[in-house]
Order: C-alpha cells, then structure tokens, then sequence
C-alpha cells in the first residue's frame, strides 16, 4: 500500500508554561510522515521548503523510507515559519510570528509515481492546495483523510467545503466542531458535519482525547494522561500519522480497525507531546509504542455486570 | 449496608444557552441521594432546610427509602438558594445570586441511628460542617468519600486540609486538582493530593469524562457524548451518588469495583443533564440505566493485536 502526504514542512518556534524552543523543525507533513514511517514504509510526500532547511532533517526522513521526491526546494527562499505561545491550559496558544515565505504561492505538483496512492492524508493547508492536490489524483485512493483549522474557515469557507464534501474522514477539533455545524452538542454536530460529505469524524479533544464517529456508530479513545508534556505541537498531526501508517499498514479500513489506528495514532501523540518538537519521534521504538497502547488497553479496561 | 449524605438540600435557579428554569429544587444532597436510591434502599441524609421546602418533595425522597430524620426543618426560615448561569461551554458558569438562609449557621446533629454507617458521601458544604459530620461517627466506614469546590479553598483551606486527611476519596475537577497541587500534569498532581491523605483521588472533567485513580492504578471513564445537554447542575452530585449507591450495594471497595461504580455514576450524570434539575433522576429507570451502561461499554470497546 501507499501513503501520500501533503502538508508543511517548516520551522517552529514555540514557548510553553514549561520551556521554551529554538528555531526547530516543525511543520504538518513532517509530523504527520514520521508518525506513519513507524507503520509504512511507502511514503510519499507533497510540500515545500526554502534552501534554509537542513539537510540532515531530510536525510533522517529519507532513511525512513519517506519518499521526497514531492518536495519542492525554492532556492534562494525561505522556509514557513511559525512561532507560538502557549497558555498555561495548554489547550490554546497564540501566534506570535507568522511568515508564509515559500508556502504563500505553493503550488503542488504530483510526480508521476505519486498519482497513483492508496491512502492520501491532506495535513493543513490552504483548502485550494489540498483541492489541486485531490484533483492531479490518477485514481480514487481508498482513503482520503483531511485536517483543517479555523483559520481557513474564516477565510476560504467555499473552497474547504469543497474539500470537506470529497473526504472520506475529517479530523477536527471540538470547538471547531461546534464552530462549523453550529451545534453545541457533538452528536448533533456530527450528524451535520457527516451531511457534508465525510463518512467518518474523529473529533480531537487535546489531552481529553479523541471521539471517532460515523452515522451509526461512536468511540471513544481517552488520552493518556502524561506525567510530562512538554510541548502540543504537532500532538493532531502525529496521530494522524499514525491513523494513517496503521490504516494503511493493515489494509484495513472497516471501523473496527479504524478504532485501533485511533488508540495508535493516540499513543504515537502521547509521545509525541513530551518533548519538544519532533524530537521524540525520532528517537521512539516499536517497543515503546507497543508499551504505550498497553497502557492504552489497560486505562479503559473494565467489566460490568448490568445492574438487575 | 448503609449510606449517609451530607450536603445541601436546596433551591436553584439556572439559565444555560438551551434555556431556563423557574426555581426548582437541588442541592448536593438531593442529587447524590436520588441518585444513590436507584441502588441502595438504606440512604440517610443530614441537611438543613427552611420551612419553604416542598411537601411532596420530601415524601417523593421518602418513598424511596432516604430517610430524613437527619434533616433539619426551621421553622420560619428559607432554604439555600442558588442562582446561576451557564456559558455556551457548558463547563463554567456565573453565579447570579446567593442566599444562605438556613445554610448560614447549619450545625449538623447525627440521629443516634446514624451513628454507625458503612459508606459517608460528604457532599459539597463547608469543610467545618464536613468535620463535624465526621466527628460524630461512631465507627470508621469503609469508605468515606468528598467532594468539594474551590470557593472553599480559598475561604477555608486549614480545615478543607484537615477534612481531605480524613477521607478515602476525593472527588474534584480538572482545574481545581490542578490548583490544589500547585501541577500541571494531572499525573503529578493527583501524587501529591494522595499525598494529604485521601486514597483514591477521582478528577471530574465533565464532558470529557473521569479518573480514577491510586497510587498505582489509573482508570479513564468518558462521558457520553450526548444529543441533548440541557442542564450540567447536579451532574457531579449524581456521578457521586450513583457512585456511592453501587459500592454500597454491592459491597466491594476494590479498585475493580470503583472502575464499575465510575461507569454506573457516569451513566447516572448522562440522564441527569439532559433535564433541567432532578427531573431525569426521578423518572429514571433500572432498564434505562442499563442500557446506557452498556453504550459506556461499546463506547471506548476496542480489541487490538500489538504491533510486532
């Protein structure tokens, strides 16, 4: 099978209530394919960077088998950049600095080998990229996942409705859940949202965790709580990796197994959060992961008689 | 087995974005006795109310076996009223108005038949009332259980400490566990709250579920994502009664156990916010129980094969 990625590849540079970063390698696509690279080893990715990016980042990508030949570098230009700060809930952050450098005329270009794909996740991005994207596809993957923000709510609603009605699993948080179907209530939210194209939501609650919902059926994945957590950035993009590199890797999209690549993608964001940047990422072993989603198994684990 | 509740038995008036109610009855002690009545016949409740306090609400708790000999009646007097307002989240709200009427110079006095019981639920009141309660006793329970709010943290913390040095569990929300062990990380801060004394430590993230936790062990409960939410009053008051009534009945306070009466008391809070005040409780029965238990069980069931 295969996994096309598309999304940023960029720097951050992010404080929270516990530390603070330097200018380090972030960015959608690169979260999102190093939480996959642990699952699949067919990988291709669609972004863009300016020469200022390291190359050593790019080789450790290479080496996991992530397939770069859809990322455009810009010579003479610069990277995105992004820099935030936390609040102490942890849960929201502002923007301190943002500057789109390559990404404000990004135009994807599919290579010829990556038109073909069995699973595409669309990390966020402007709606009409993710849209040229869907549309140079050769055939229809047997998965499309899509992640958005507000952001582009407030300023392309049409093009990502487009988007939204030609996915077939939208990943999102609650808020913005509410914001988009303008319910209060989840499950009514859902039902609206479902009406918009999608099959599947999955409606990510931070460390409250993470709700996978189709028309009929609903489940609830916790999220581990975590001794430390250092840093939430990329937390939504590592499970979507993992999502995806587990799909993909058991070839399996039914909602049963849809339910185990959400306790993955959790486990692979419960690390991811640890530490700053993607740093865990790279250092994480299968037995580490296999340890987490243990821990996984065991937190929601219980039996119950029904009362008589 | 035996259950005595301590709290308030009280008036409320609430407005949510749904809607409003007129002043209808509440209280802590009312929520965690109708709640614990769907398990346990053996429930007394000390409190204290004014002369206002509807008739027919007293026998409705009557015929289900909550005995009131340990409610104070004054004469000539109003019953606590509380008056608040909920913001679109759900999660907080503003209190609009406060009297404490009865409240203001409650002494609780144990009926010499209340003396020896087996389960305490010490409902939200002040810690020195909670105190008293607790020096009236007769015997040590097998498990004492408190719930209590930041206001008395701030008022009262000397005696708050002493009363949570007494119990077994303690019940609290995300936000305030965070503030009363001075951590971030609800891991970290539930160590230092097992630390003052209680046991078993349950943090209380209202639609985001609960944990359970102890020293060693830790158990995520969700909440159900729901259709409907009209009212959240009293939902912690009901997870603690139903959580009670189910530990009392079935008489084992092994951490097993706990996880069970976690999902009961769950289930319970699920029904009760979808109505304004008791009205869910007092029409709630067994085979509604039931089946909501069993959506808690497919809610957050999965089976999964460790990666290899």
């Amino acid at each position: 099978m295969s996994l096309l990625v598309v999304g940023t590849v960029a720097f951050d540079k992010i404080s929270t209530p516990f530390g603070h970063s330097d200018k380090i390698v972030g960015g959608a696509a690169t979260y999102i394919a190093l939480a996959a690279s642990q699952f699949t080893k067919k990988i291709n990715l669609v972004s863009v960077i300016g020469d200022d990016f390291p190359k050593e980042f790019l080789q450790e990508m290479k080496n996991r088998s992530i397939d770069l030949q859809g990322l455009q570098i810009k010579e003479g230009e610069k990277s995105f950049f992004w820099e935030g700060k936390y609040h102490y809930d942890m849960n929201s952050r502002d923007t301190l600095d943002t500057q789109l450098n390559v990404l404000a005329d990004f135009d994807p270009v599919l290579p010829e080998s990556y038109v073909e794909c069995d699973f595409l996740m669309l990390g966020n991005l402007a709606p009409s990229v993710q849209l040229s994207v869907l549309d140079q596809l050769g055939n229809r993957p047997k998965l499309v996942v899509l992640d958005t923000m507000k952001f582009w709510r407030d300023i392309a609603m049409e093009d990502l409705k487009k988007v939204i009605a030609r996915v077939d699993v939208l990943t999102i948080n609650d808020e913005e859940a509410r914001q988009l179907s303008g319910e209060y209530s989840l499950v009514k939210g859902a039902r609206k949202i479902l009406e918009m194209g999608p099959k599947y939501l999955i409606i990510k609650k931070g460390e409250n965790g993470a709700l996978l919902m189709d028309r009929d059926n609903m489940f609830y994945a916790p999220a581990m709580p975590l001794e430390e957590v250092m840093d939430p950035t990329g937390a939504g993009d590592t499970f979507a990796g993992g999502f995806m590199g587990y799909l993909d890797n058991s070839r399996d999209i039914s909602f049963e197994n849809m339910k185990r690549a959400v306790i993955v993608g959790s486990a692979l964001a419960s690390y991811s959060v640890e530490k700053f940047g993607t740093e865990r990422l790279l250092t994480l072993t299968e037995e580490e992961i296999d340890h987490r989603i243990q821990l996984f198994v065991d937190l929601v684990d219980f039996d119950i008689l029904l009362v008589d």
